[in-house]
């Protein structure tokens, strides 16, 4: 097996310079934000959700995956919609502590924490702690439409 | 605007308790690993890759995601296949530092950096340093069959 570390040799061989195809590093800035990624907001403004920032990593920048992944940052107190949808979320946590709700349970989370969110499930994410929430999540590019809980 | 922290209520509600579909978390281990989610080998042993544990998180285990989700760690002296596919990887850095090689560039990358490798980008991941190299790569599930440069 070649998958145990210390008995790795480099090829020396490196490719031929080739055509760039639109590859890229958007670069982590401490406070959770990205060179060329903006944070913005997360929905239009509604009272069911509160203290949210959306930051789109990708898919939604001239690639063609057919997913999306975007960083959601919920401030001390906030909390997205309660919704459900046929879509799945995929959540990997980055930041803080946080809760979710999916169905009747209510999960703590923290760093690398993996959440799934199966189709149907009512859900929300919220920030009862002091300290900024924040998580990737990553969704099928084509998807319905949330519907909040009102 | 309700995207400013410090004015937020969470609503009282909360929805009735109702059928879970299968939403779950997937725990974090302090060392990069998931509770039920076993670390396993990166591809067939081969001599172009090296020191590669793969963790399958999301979109291989029953949903019905259009994409999927794995965390690679690359073992000091480690490299993924110098390979060239069709489809996109978007990847995320978790732990430790490495370096991506895209077309005839390279990139030194470490925590929060996000890195996109576009269609018949010839690319490999290598870790140089001391510490594991870890990161999240996420690409449809439907996909082709990556080429080995050799």
């Amino acid at each position: 097996m070649n998958d145990t570390p210390g008995s790795c040799e480099v090829p020396a061989r490196l490719p031929a310079d080739s055509p760039r195809a639109g590859s890229h590093v958007l670069r982590w800035q401490p406070g959770f934000r990205w060179d060329g990624a903006p944070a913005e907001a997360y929905k239009a403004p509604a009272d069911h959700w509160c203290g949210i920032a959306r930051t789109s990593l990708a898919g939604e920048r001239g690639e063609q995956t057919a997913f999306h992944v975007r960083y959601f940052e919920i401030a001390p107190g906030g909390f997205s919609s309660l919704e459900h949808h046929r879509h799945e979320h995929v959540v990997v946590v980055l930041r803080g502590r946080g809760e979710v709700q999916m169905g009747g349970a209510v999960h703590e989370v923290s760093f690398g924490d993996v959440v799934y969110v199966a189709p149907d499930e009512v859900h929300q994410f919220r920030n009862r702690g002091e300290e900024p929430f924040g998580f990737l999540c990553m969704v099928d590019a084509r998807r319905d439409t949330p519907v909040p809980v009102v």
